[in-house]
């Protein structure tokens, strides 16, 4: 298939955090234009009644969803979400040309009884979970070209499979050593009300949460074990920071078999060394979200217990864009063999 | 000695966050009184000019740091110092018949030469800290009793100690095994500004520093060394999370054997159980830094990672109060005899 | 009726931060005593379920709401309750012996048809109305002593009328040139969970809200023209600070006479010479909300426009406290003739 | 002078946020590219361990200041320098053919005594002064085009005028009714760490400062006097908002003539009709500084008091760009006849 000399998109979820990042994004990109948006409205509304920020932009209103009353001719459909309504709009949109770059976690399990085990509830279409492709181009980024449904990763994986993926491609970690101690903003929750995000309660708040019991540990576990050629167990713990965007990934395992920290960094270097989004920093330079936020970059360091050789690697990125739809438009860029940091750099 | 029906506090270094805190609680104190405030200033001047929320209490004016000018019936000092600045004092104070509660590093090492090795300088005073104590109550109560010169512990270790001490106690932890992933807020970086706590750099950014490389990862592994009766080591990992004030420690180790969470829950509760100031919370509840703000609380709670057997346990500290000035004006309390909770409840 | 050794305090709407506020308050109170907690619930939970901060502390749990069900010889009662639903309990405690203390809007006009013109209701009792006094202890002390019912000041009107009073009582502002510019941290919103008070919608947002509109226009008349005797229009434009609390209030207006700036700091400090909770600042030193934080205290100066004469005068308080339960506080402790300060200081 | 292909661009003071707000927007742009920085050090070094954000982007290294060692073909330099400091360098490259775009206030004041005496300082460069144009493309687009020194405007100047420069033309206003009570992120503070930006005093604290004495009160006056072409007085407070970036202002002033709100808001659609940058929003969306962050748009509605017929403009700009370094951008385009929003948009 020819990449169209301009890519239609349409938006599913139009109202979603990630929805309004897709926005910002997608008016740069000199090669795609929004032409559709769609949410639970109940009529079409201004775009602006939602987000604000995007008056005065030449974007389409927000229209009930509907996969009949899209455009025909659309080339791309980005679906932001929740787990299951995602499966159930790709399933919908399988007889459609236009490609699907899934937001929600419905197809980013290789096994979906895993997804079943993981999330509670029936996979809504096994079938097409078989044709999707887990979407982390610098980790899985042969796998992607040309296919037609891709399953954006979960943020927290993002953050992790980029600081751990060099080290378990080339088998170097005891896979039973891996904890992945991260911190979240706030917007990873989403854009739902609740008492964890009221503002009153976030501010000058910070906590763990879903300790060792969060979704998208199975998901890091599944990705790092492919990457290892071996069965990788990781504790992984979320926190809340009182910010708006930004993960932190702070990642610990042992080596197994020792090797200088510098060496180390060298490694990732040259592993990363054709990335553009991925920024391994030099050595008194640590990753910081405030670094990162708005861009697609990844920036990560690490550092050696001198004491007990205990490995540290610490990842930076912006959960709304690398972690959610910057990363979703890197994908549609290979996807259509556009330069991959079109709208992104 | 008998302990004075109002004892009389003096502050040397009242300029300090912890000194404005320690000013904050002895203001609600109903056995103790402010009596003399010193700092590095060239003239005596109204607290207020540097403590505004101060104005109208009936507090001393700031005069110019000097021993000989403290008033000689005071009772207890508070040092609220930089290190060797602490030792100094403390020195000079040798002689005065208060009692000195130092905030700054110089006594919390037994060894003094593991404190000139941590903080690159000579110790000022190896025989004056043979006699000091380590003051963190709920571990070391006892060695406090009529101690005339206690070392606060910092802000980092407290968060940990109270998390692992119990576990180290009695001796359930692989002394190799643990990772302390902390984070505090910005006062934990003192009161001269910075581009580190400017409000342009530390908003919207969350980071680690000093990875494995923190001054507070030995006097942490001291204190867990000397409960567990054996030499511990701690991967230690600061983070500064946008907000005035807080420390969460996550701290990973392994069990020596395996044990139900409940079971470890329920040791906890029997360690802490006549503790007024350590709450350990419900399974569903996590530590939260909002719910410590401006008290002396410590909460902890644990989780055992279910696939592994990672123990994770969480404590959350105000590191103004309990992490530095509360506990100060605790260790007072026991020395002196009071009701340990008065001014801290 | 005498004042009891120990009043008995219960809360009626407990799980608002207002609520929790008091408790803060209480617990320091050495004539008070929380004796019954009651909010919608279906069935009585702990405090902590609600407030994490306050577990540990002797307190009851919130039981569901109902007169019937309070201890007869409760000496107080504190209303944290929407508009009507506070005049709804009042007039069911108007048999009870003990007085009450009204934090919503119910009582606080002396026409109740002022009131449901403003909140757009019919009032719930006018003849409970007629009883009411308004209880800002600074510029009403005389009419609170020994009153049942006690309409708390609104956040905002006790920020304004703290700042503009002493010149109302004097006559010496042209009444129709006031303008009111206030800022408020978003615990003034309240604690259920909406867009506005969604974190990543506050954080890093400034708005105005309500413009010339909002229900605490005509409260701050009310207040301004009987001070003043004469009818006072006043221009009142709220906005949304992303704090959690503080309210800052800028008030413009006009004097009848010119006057040196220094003349009228001195009014203002003779005129709240004997105000434990009013600090006129020197002329060098501003309000700002974080010096009042936590504190019951109102934070005062002024400045003269040297080109047009025009006066400017700013007041700084927290909404929580001084702007709410602080002050309810300090009307209970005038009312049952305690020292003023006590619990507050 | 015929606009070059690509505009070759140097930024002196290249380590201000301005500075890195305009290498952020001029990444963006299409007809320019960024050839030389200079900012205050003692040898070349890499721009990322000023901006570690920037790290990854093709820019070239911070080099210490010189106007010699500028390339001698390039097209336009910004200069993100403190006044006096603005001057000296605009005088240095007034021999050099680039176009120089002035972020300091060195250019502002049409009368070099006013400048004088406002900053309290000789002007560097009277005759430069007189060949300067006032860079706020929206109230004074004709003035720019072809001039080679132009004085971009102050971040609070540019809100203020923008939500009043229509009414001013259409000589509505009462010229000594002006309030502007605005409020500003900690960012405008810039880049200097200080007590007032220490995260922990700016957090949670808001506060007036330089009340009716701020050095942006004369400019703001001084355009406002050329729009109504009569001496205009304004009574200018500024304030800081616990934030990074954003200025709202809340402008009252007095109508000549009464006239109905939505007519009004009418003429500022009108007057703004053909303008990319400023939003009149409908009459239930008001300003919001989160709506305009990282954005070169001003939003701007009204409301008039409907008692006291008191006016009500308020607008919202991010500080940092339609607040500086996006209208220097701009002034840029207008400048060598681009297309005005290119690398705005």
């Amino acid at each position: 298939m020819e990449t169209p000399e301009v890519i239609k998109v349409g938006i599913i979820g139009a109202r979603a955090f990630t929805a309004r990042e897709l926005l910002r994004i997608l008016l740069r990109h000199r090669r795609a234009k929004v032409v559709a948006l769609q949410a639970r409205v109940d009529a079409p509304e201004p775009l602006a009644d939602t987000f604000p920020e995007l008056r005065g932009y030449d974007l389409p209103p927000i229209e009930p969803i509907g996969v009949d009353s899209l455009p025909s001719d659309m080339d791309a459909v980005f679906l932001c979400l929740p787990h299951t309504v995602g499966a159930k709009f790709a399933t919908e949109l399988d007889a459609h040309p236009a490609r699907v770059f899934d937001l929600s976690a419905d197809f980013r399990f290789r096994d979906h009884e895993v997804y079943e085990s993981v999330y509670g509830v029936s996979h809504p279409s096994p079938e097409l979970n078989r044709k999707a492709v887990y979407g982390q181009p610098e980790l899985n980024r042969a796998a992607l070209v040309g296919k037609r449904l891709i399953a954006v990763p979960g943020c927290y994986p993002t953050s992790v499979l980029l600081a751990l993926g060099p080290l378990m491609k080339k088998d170097m970690i005891h896979p039973r050593s891996v904890i992945a101690d991260c911190k979240s903003g706030v917007s990873g929750a989403g854009r739902t009300p609740s008492d964890v995000t009221h503002y009153c309660n976030a501010n000058e708040g910070f906590m763990a949460y879903k300790v060792a019991a969060h979704r998208h540990q199975p998901e890091i576990e599944q990705e790092l074990s492919r990457l290892a050629g071996e069965s990788v167990l990781v504790t992984f713990v979320p926190h809340l920071v009182p910010m708006d965007r930004g993960i932190l990934a702070t990642c610990y395992c042992r080596l197994k078999e020792s090797i200088p920290e510098d060496s180390l960094r060298a490694l990732f270097e040259q592993f990363y060394k054709d990335e553009p989004f991925v920024r391994v920093l030099p050595r008194d330079v640590l990753p910081n979200t405030k670094a990162v936020a708005h861009s697609n970059f990844c920036d990560v360091n690490l550092r050696i217990d001198p004491r007990n050789q205990g490995l540290i690697v610490i990842s930076a990125i912006d959960n709304l864009v690398k972690g959610a739809s910057g990363q979703a438009v890197q994908c549609m860029n290979v996807s259509f063999d556009i330069p991959e940091t079109e709208g992104l750099f």
